[in-house]
């Protein structure tokens, strides 16, 4: 069942806007940090039994210099820049395995897929841990961290995402100017962030994002991750404001505000993970030229193998 | 939680051991009927937006002369018999889009996914309908047709599996010295049926594999699909024996101990939808040459990327 | 707790009004073709240990011909034309047994008891199949032959149930000139049909009916049958529009708009399974001379044996 | 599923084996001081649209000769003494309405419907309450009085329905040597008291019946109500003993050793609710001439239709 | 999730305003008659492990006469009366244990703590049994007696609860001046319902109350315990007029009109068991003086140890 | 339901048997290198409205120097060491707030409550985070750390448990000589390692203790937290071994084995969350002189206040 608003409120709806005043402060500041150290990015082949596709593993120092690892494929036996996909994943997914998601450099693309620091319990494997302990918090990521924007989890894994992107441009099959963003869910949302924080992307393509309208993405559902918010919340009471407040360094309608690349998204109206608001929230506030699809019978599947083909679609235009 | 007999039972664990004197009859009349139609295998080239693959649509005639619908993928380019997988599909899925289920061939297969008549509702789309009515039934495709062997379902999907390994031989990027036979669950089920119809295979890769020992089956899980069939009988109390005639001649089982191409199985102790003794039950009646690996801490989703790559090894050394 | 709207806007909401333009030249056609053939029908006596009742299997021609199902109830020893109600069943539901369902001929009435063609898993048992084969479709009726509305499911259904009050009118216990005709749910949304489509009855009493606005019905719940298009629809994107279509043909919207028999509604507004607002939209299209019950603290259940009551009530009226 | 032990195990198992040692002598008293007021059996025609069925409305002196009703319904017009069947109903469940449970009258008999005290809350309605109180117990009334044999309420309900053979025996249709008795689960478990407290009755056909091994019954199910007893005593530790102590005075195990009327009984082997062990217990006690029916498919359900035919040919032959 | 309005409506709404015009002569005569029986406290030490503070079991006669037993805790050697915590359970609990509870005590104050009749199933042990029967109704307190508002249960908890103010006043360490009652969830609306019969209350502190605004709660929540008023009716159809009814003599907004004692009460915006809407009905209408803490993120655990601590710094200030 | 072995067969299981043959060697290690830094025990008055005991925020050096919280409660105004209980928590809770968990203190006892490093987001609050980061992992503690026994989780947290008994000795009010520890669940397994780790202790009550027995417990439950550990291998399936082989350094069995504090045991035949065989493999292994209570109808709530009071008894006992 639809799980939100009538579709024409949707169209305008502009988030609770709820804006640091050192948000661009914050985020310099987090990068410049990053970047103090070299983004020393390596690529080593890696043997596989697939034959039309080379894949390398890839190593680079993200938030704290701490080393996380992606998977390059490119079309076997390439070696010039090819247009590159930066895939950033779900929540609870890792980068996965070399041989699965073949589909980007099936297509063409140089395809890196960034491992997701600690998570990886879900769908897809990882090796890539998170060196920063956290407070009391609940199980999951939202919530570690949660007790100032400098320990935020997604500090470090932003930073990580947009690292990649530092780490992409030194790598010799990827073409730097012709860099495209995508991911769902989370990996969405964290394209959203990319997209904001770095300049002269080629395109991005964000599916039914997450990370977007905190305020009222963790009180209009009780479906989890965002409910992990709810939950540290309903314990402890008296932080309500200071959650929110670290909330809105990371929130993906602060960073749509701020992205000027061509922008796809999708977002579905039975959708109770990333209810369609919250996407609309970030999508509404973009200035940059950009496009909306709305699966009307889809929920948190979004438009799976019909959205594969709309970015193939897009990123061909984009890079075209 | 493991759901089944200790594991050092399932080793020697034979199934309730139900076979109609007159199953071989049954089926080489079943195929004979089917053949008399000539499978008019075709391929069509199909347009993708990926490049180190190409893409046939495969049409030919499976049970009752219906066409049926399957995919051919290769490595780009190629124009010579190659050793071919054909993958047969679990419950609710279709042979799914042009852009999906790339490993296969992207490892240098050809690859053959063949369409589920009716199915395609849930994981991939399919374009096979499944022109044969119904008497009452539950929904789903269990029970359809269950009156007789003549007119139960899988009597036409089992006759559709086979008629795809005689349209392989027909196509000519297809080694039909060299025909491999995989599937998940169903797709497992499937395969074990192939393989005890079909002579000559190289190889017969079956994981998780369902249709196994629908006596055993069918009390000891209240897991969907096969409690359709409890759903069934515990409405039309007086059929008991009749379906359990009927499946029987659909029992991997009964499959299993005619099949003798090498046969790689997977199995899963926490798995309430295949449970490991019905898996079992096929593995230890088979007289083929081989293995199984068990998963002691996986549910239906057994093995996973492992069990790719598990059978991609196993492919290797049957074609090899 | 209340599922829909406000009850004050239940009262004048009036559908999603997607009326195709040629729906009386296709059900028409429909007809026409299936009257065509001679409608057939036979009753044979059944023997039960029934002594207050003389119980009937009826047969006749149903949609493409097929040999479909009926029970015929009377008090016993009747052997003149009696007042005739006429029942379709719910979802899952066939006929049943000679000796279940006695209510309507211990009241002193003819009784037709529809079996639905290929249901019959739950609730009760049914003797008739479905000739007819179907695309790929989600497991249930309700995307059985959704590509067009020549294919659709309903469409043999209501045909079964026009072509039984045709077969009514032969049989000699039946008065033609007093056919009441009453269900519940998928039965009072085909008694609304046949109500469309059947001139010169003499009432219909329609129980939380099924089938009906399904443009709404299919966003505003997630309870099954309805959610068996909104799956369909998940999966098949790109058919949303031709799904809608096929539908409208179907509508209980549109043949409550056509119907001008005395009509007796009953809806419940805690029932997610037939959304008030759903039923509200046929009834408040209604031409015809008309009462509605609300149940305010009822699911799908609806009235019951209050129901029942008010439907004896409203028969003795109608044909009084 | 198969919920409890294999069937081989099933038909020697004897249960618990608590009986306390003044079970006859606790019986015998209360049955004393239930007699020692008159019984007061009265029927009123009631008026309903049912015109092949005449129904009465009955009112006798039941537990501390509180008033209880019952419904009497005969073939209409029946003005002598009948074989009678005394319906004992499931747990919630009331007498119903005037215009329910046509089948036991139609096929001849003389058809009393007791109405259970207090319950009535689902499935169908009722009219009598229970005077007595309660100290804290569980919702629902497997706990209410729980503290002393003297104050459970099933010493109350079972009275009630030995008072009603008795006020059968009192009414002008009734032949009170062709009294049967019947019920399922909760009414199941009733027939087995009656027929073990009431001498000279022509035959009991007890249907998956509930109240039976207790000891066994409360710790092999998580299913209501049997775990009604067990939230509580997992409330009130300390009570144990004097529960199960309670509770021997009410097993059906008991009663089914003293019954000598034939003795139908029906059993399901995927009934969580009265787990097939607690009813064999019961059924293999008994010394009476006896049959069993297992249903192997089925949940509490039992065998629905197919046992009501059942006990329609039990009952013929019980009264022939 | 949010369960109900936006708080700016929940601020202003009041509540759907039924109320008996015979409401304050109802409890004045009910009243009246409880205290026609001699209140009969008594208090007598009950040795526990506990050496900071003493416990008495406390007896007195509330409704209908019945010995209705309480604890009374007060800092160990306590002799002369303190402000006193008159604290009323939530659904399902009992006084518990003599060593349970120690807060109120161990901050200093007298801690009189009743025991709900009949309940005491769930989070708490209890002593004292409801002596009333009841007609047909739901498992449960909520329907039990409510054919009548003489019968409903809680005419007699609510007198329990009042007559215990009585009986605190008896006591030697009990400061009748300064009587405070509290309570959560049922314990709030009985708080409600005391500071609306009792004049004199130095203060009450009603957490997520529930038993407020009847004739919305039983429509916009499908949780328990409000479900059970809606199960009724959704049996008892004809019953719903009577009910509401009922329910007016004891809605929590009828007591809050008349209350005058000053008034803290908390509540929760994710509260689905006692819906916003209906605490903040009966907040609304109350003239005392009154503050309410509203829990953004919290379902019906309300404020927990929070909660705590404001009751301890408003009972500071209200009896200070 | 019982959901393990019947008990007769729980009183001699002894466990799966792996213990690492340096196990004794790394927790000499482990405790060494935490010993090398001192523990720094401080504890400060802490304001609240309690009147009757006095709290303490206490600080001390756990593992990796870490500082970590715990609260001390003795009775108002003791100045003298007390016998004290050191109490662990279950998963998911912190030492919660200063006015909570009265009852140690309240019977005469020094309480020491240890905050749980990353804990405390459900049931209580903490104020200790982890500083330690982890590789990719399942949401939840259990697989935190588990790519080896020196990163894992459990080993800090053990260690903490006994730092805290080491500065429990260092605090005026403690008398080291009657140190009593204990826990419910995850609280029972710490206690469990504490006793094996440390010498002289009174007595310990551990009470439906987990973290014992792994290799069982982690295949005969679903139910969390023991199933993260499942959900781990699930996903790295190569990895079962090395687990194992880490888990075997903190089982509760292995630690059972060592400990000659008199031992106090609860168990719950319900309990599915700490299997009863997991519980009695501890407790069967035990050398010390103890005792075990069983409840026959508990889940993992077992002996709530039963147990309470159990403790308290068997603490006056172990410190008389």
């Amino acid at each position: 069942m639809h799980v939100d608003l009538p579709e024409s409120e949707l169209r305008t709806y502009l988030g609770s806007g709820r804006e640091p005043a050192d948000f661009d402060e914050f985020w310099a500041g987090t990068l410049a940090e990053a970047r103090s150290v070299p983004v020393d990015a390596t690529m080593t082949a890696t043997a596989t039994p697939i034959v039309t596709l080379d894949v390398y593993d890839v190593a680079f120092r993200g938030f704290g210099g701490q080393i996380v690892r992606a998977w390059l494929r490119v079309p076997a036996g390439a070696d010039r820049p090819l247009p590159t996909i930066v895939q950033l994943h779900g929540y609870g997914r890792g980068r996965g395995d070399a041989v699965e998601n073949l589909l980007w450099a099936s297509a063409g693309y140089a395809h890196l897929e960034l491992d997701t620091r600690g998570q990886a319990w879900s769908g897809s494997r990882g090796a890539t841990g998170d060196e920063a302990g956290s407070g009391p918090h609940v199980p999951g990521f939202l919530t570690r961290g949660i007790e100032s924007a400098e320990e935020y989890y997604y500090r470090r894994l932003i930073t990580d995402a947009v690292r990649l992107t530092d780490a992409a441009r030194e790598l010799p099959l990827v073409d730097g100017d012709r860099l495209l963003v995508t991911g769902i869910s989370q990996g969405g949302g964290l394209a959203l962030a990319v997209a904001g924080l770095v300049p002269g992307l080629a395109g991005v393509v964000a599916r039914v994002p997450f990370l977007c309208d905190f305020p009222r993405a963790t009180v209009i559902t009780d479906a989890r991750p965002y409910r992990e918010i709810a939950e540290y919340l309903a314990h402890y009471r008296d932080r309500t404001e200071a959650v929110l407040d670290t909330l809105s360094y990371f929130d993906g309608v602060n960073f749509a505000r701020r992205g000027t690349a061509p922008l796809r998204v999708t977002v579905a109206l039975m959708d109770a993970v990333c209810p369609p608001s919250t996407v609309f929230a970030a999508y509404n506030n973009s200035p940059a030229p950009k496009s909306i699809t709305v699966w009307p019978y889809n929920g948190h599947e979004g438009g799976g193998v019909d959205d594969d083909m709309l970015a193939l679609d897009a990123f061909a235009e984009m890079v075209g």
